[in-house]
């Protein structure tokens, strides 16, 4: 194993170049933000999507509850017993599901979604994010990108809500109807807070007439017609 | 342009598996966390070196103060401006300099840059992290990480501080220093705020002694012994 030398170091003042990357990678970055009810379908549909994007030669990389509710944006009990936050910090940092926590949670999603797209990988989030004004606003971290606006496809997975209450994967919304008939309401979107649907979705599916592999066909057309994988 | 039909797509139950991810970017993912002063050439190493990376067939990406100070981990002030953020939840969700909020600076981007790594990436984080038990708890983030431990490296950038206030780019340790001279401290590390050393690092440069090759190379070949990249 031959030692790299200095002298066969090279390298120019600046920062690397979206081209740079895209040369490498055989893509430029783009984010595909799924939104939709629970149990929609949102998350079955994105992770076929990456697990296919990957198996065609395409970077991408899947963000959801799983990999940032306990992370990235984890709730003030996870940072106390995780990371050892004393209570008033866990509660300043921590996310929980007020308005205002809400609209945290996508920002930093959509903070997180952009660098990932900036680096030239297909970012595909899956979180409900139920408010117009967040989802906007994470397009708006897109479009505002320091090195050149990153393209952002809304996906809207408009699976009927009886769908989705049939399926109810989580048992949410049994725990949420439950809630509001005990008076006390546990702020379920599409129960007792409001989902507001996309108005110009780029791309709209719906798990009550489409297959996993119908919807994934559909997404990836989509991104060849945008020129942003190969056919 | 052949339209991609659902009978052509094949997708397994479950997440992508690391193995899939390797297996694409030709790399398993690791976190290569530099460490050090303001002014110690953290970033100019690590810019090089992600550079140098790429030119290699590696994907890299940096993360530093230029997309996360402005973006995922705000100010106060920032949040307000550019995101529209009321007083109160700028003032909660944004960062300032306290040792807490340094404390969830370095938590959130510990976070991401394993978000990166997990995705095959070789993540390049330059931030000062002046405190040990923070970078610790950044590694272990990485050890822990649900889809299998992450490779977390230590870049300690030991340049001696005399010539980080030497060169003083950003013309901060003069600020400092009169600040400090007028009796109202601004909590500048090495001037009135701790740098805790790290104990183990994995990597050490020095600016004083080496030049921007040398510190790339002498990383590299540490990579290049982990197995984490080609030679």
């Amino acid at each position: 194993m031959s030692e790299i030398k200095a002298t066969q170091i090279f390298y120019h003042a600046g920062a690397v170049t979206r081209e740079e990357r895209a040369k490498l990678l055989k893509q430029t970055g783009a984010t595909l933000w799924f939104t939709g009810l629970s149990g929609s379908g949102k998350s079955t549909f994105a992770v076929a999507l990456e697990q296919v994007l990957i198996q065609r030669g395409h970077p991408a990389y899947v963000l959801d509850g799983d990999n940032i509710r306990f992370g990235l944006n984890a709730g003030p009990k996870i940072l106390v017993e995780t990371r050892g936050y004393a209570d008033d910090q866990a509660k300043r940092f921590g996310l929980a599901f007020s308005a205002v926590d809400r609209e945290e949670n996508i920002r930093r999603i959509g903070e997180v979604a952009k660098l990932f797209a900036d680096a030239g990988l297909i970012a595909v989030t899956s979180f409900i994010s139920p408010y117009r004004k967040d989802r906007d606003a994470a397009r708006q971290i897109h479009e505002a990108n320091k090195t050149g606006a990153i393209p952002f496809i809304e996906v809207y997975v408009n699976t009927p809500i009886e769908t989705c209450e049939q399926r109810d994967p989580k048992g949410l919304y049994k725990q949420a109807r439950e809630a509001l008939a005990a008076g006390k309401g546990m702020g379920f979107t599409g129960v007792d807070d409001p989902y507001e649907a996309p108005l110009n979705a780029d791309v709209t599916l719906d798990a009550s007439k489409q297959s996993v592999e119908d919807g994934v066909a559909i997404v990836l057309n989509y991104l060849v017609k945008r020129g942003l994988v190969a056919a």
